[in-house]
């Protein structure tokens, strides 16, 4: 069937049915570009963009340069990391360009290259290594268990998914290189508190301002070798990346520059105010209906000074990782005995009692989804035995 | 560098400067689509498109039902191939699909699976069977000299890329899968002589109307079990394809048969009888220019006759596939004495006397190519020697 990285959120949603929390699909932002729609409508004549090339003078020839334009120029304004003097790669989401970074990380090497990352860690990470039997690269789980000799990648998702901590690599050893996935690194979802300047990090259009369908990620990259084989990968497995995604990215990211450089009316919120408010809103209302029911607890993060929005903000990451109680032991079952359908913990490399939900719903899902987790708890027990 | 699969055609065109025709990028049909401009626009608000997910209710959930329509309305006014009753995968280009079918047809194998094809092979297979040294799969070269015991792929090019030639299977085992790459089988290109059933068959958007800068490919899959595998592969590789791409080309394969259903004003011209026009008078004026050269030769076509279009026709690929005197040896370097890119016949697993040359760039292109080709034989020599 569809994996698990994959299945719908809030399809067909009905009292009986399920509402699926299971992926990150991050509808909520629709509203916003609903009522921002004049600024983002993009028209593609028939005849426009259909050359492989969108400039062969560069070294990722398919990259549009308005595309790259607005990059730098979002990167610039909300100061969450350098571009200056970096490249730029362009994938079909930040998955394949991680896949484009473990090429890119071991195709040099005369032995198969470790792949690692901290539990919990993103679900999708061990399948994405392991699905082709690389001999470049294997996956080798939890990275506080790794004691492996011989070279190795450090995958490091900050703010993580699924359970919002800030991080940092943990096995620090001098044959190791480190990817940071920074998907979830924007003023709605956490303080923007360094400008960050790693060798490789990794972004997405999905995660920054919704647009999970466009299949837009990219790649910020200080070595020039590294850039090139990531650009190979690229080359040889989807020869580059939809213009249309592109063209339409580069405009959506352009215009949420625009609205902070006073190019809109000012009775209207800019995107990243917007969405954090309403990320604020959900978890507000979360943390009450979680504090109440006495069945899930949620991590807390502290206070950080935002460099962005300028006041001290905690994170609000775009998952909420639910720990039940013990007796209860799996998260999942009983989160699918209140008709919720979540991912468990064991997919995260950690234990059941965890469970992965979705923040970033249409509206109407995500207020089910709270109804019925503050449903009473002999309907929850009920529930976890069907 | 860029790879040889991808570098620009006709970039910066100068008398100085090489005519690029190594890549097949399809630019000569823009002309078509700029004249036909206001049946093929496309506009997205901000806000559309925005989910992960197109119809969670079908197998490839990301595929819109737009774009599958005209698929099958496209196939069916063609008569190419069936696609009653068979799935259709979407992915970023045939290219990416490509893999997906080394991946399905591979998994379950308890050994690598042989992939193998028939020379001269597209140049782009080996490279793409063996990037990520996949224990599942291994590219085996020169079906012909295909010898090795166990299970295989044998991918069939037809009309073949580079030579134009219509194929079948040449290893015929038992413990063998056949994938079929048609790319190139449209009425443009060749007399459309059989509606094909196999079980595996690939196509792509970039050769049959010229979109290459959209990346949008698809296969028709007989079995639902290789359909599944496919679509595992389309999600963990890149969770979908771009929906904007997927939009764009449901228009476009519309808006063509709209124009056979009558929907389109008399005067004007549809899009294979223009397309197929063109090609002819190429295909006229390069034999004409390569019988007056004597450096080369070029491949012969039988009439065949044509399904679609009722008259008897010959093949007029999408590519020239040169072979000079045997006394030259090397047609790249000849080629590039008169300041012509090729791709050397040593890329597709034959010897050096040949070179591929792209027939679909755009006309100022063309012409300086057929110019370049056509000039005094003393010329040549001292070209060949820079």
């Amino acid at each position: 069937g569809v994996s698990k990285c994959t299945r719908p959120a809030g399809a067909g949603l009905s009292p009986d049915s399920p509402v699926n929390l299971d992926q990150g699909d991050p509808t909520m932002f629709e509203e916003y570009w609903r009522k921002n729609k004049e600024s983002c409508d993009v028209v593609i004549g028939g005849s426009e963009l259909m050359s492989y090339f969108s400039n062969p003078h560069i070294m990722c020839w398919y990259l549009l340069p308005e595309l790259e334009d607005s990059i730098r120029r979002l990167h610039s304004l909300v100061g969450n990391v350098s571009t200056e003097g970096r490249h730029i790669i362009v994938g079909n989401g930040s998955t394949q360009l991680l896949q484009a970074t473990l090429y890119a990380l071991s195709a040099d090497s005369p032995q198969p290259v470790s792949v690692v990352c901290a539990a919990p860690y993103y679900s999708c990470y061990p399948e994405l290594a392991d699905l082709l039997k690389s001999g470049l690269y294997k996956w080798e789980g939890d990275a506080y268990d790794f004691d492996k000799e011989g070279p190795y990648i450090e995958l490091v998702t900050s703010p993580n998914n699924p359970d919002g901590s800030i991080r940092g690599p943990v096995v620090n050893r001098g044959d190791g290189k480190v990817v940071y996935d920074l998907a979830y690194y924007w003023p709605q979802y956490t303080a923007i508190t360094h400008q960050l300047d790693h060798d490789l990090m990794l972004f997405t259009f999905s995660k920054s301002t919704g647009h999970a369908g466009s299949r837009i990620g990219w790649a910020i990259v200080k070595d020039e070798k590294v850039a090139r084989k990531m650009l190979k990968f690229m080359e040889v497995m989807s020869i580059g990346v939809s213009k249309e995604a592109q063209f339409r990215a580069a405009k959506i990211l352009g215009a949420i520059c625009d609205g902070y450089e006073g190019f809109r009316p000012i009775d209207t919120e800019n995107f990243f105010e917007y969405s954090k408010r309403l990320m604020i809103e959900r978890w507000e209302r979360l943390r009450e209906v979680v504090n109440q029911s006495e069945i899930f607890s949620l991590p807390k993060f502290s206070q950080e000074y935002c460099l962005f929005s300028s006041e001290f903000t905690e994170t609000h990451p775009s998952f909420a990782w639910l720990k039940c109680k013990e007796e209860l032991k799996d998260a999942q079952s009983v989160l699918r005995g209140q008709k919720i359908l979540a991912r468990s913990g064991t997919k995260f490399g950690v234990d059941p009692t965890f469970a992965r939900v979705s923040m970033v719903s249409r509206e109407d899902v995500f207020n089910a989804f709270l109804e019925r987790l503050s449903a009473p708890k002999g309907a929850v027990s009920n529930g976890n035995q069907a």
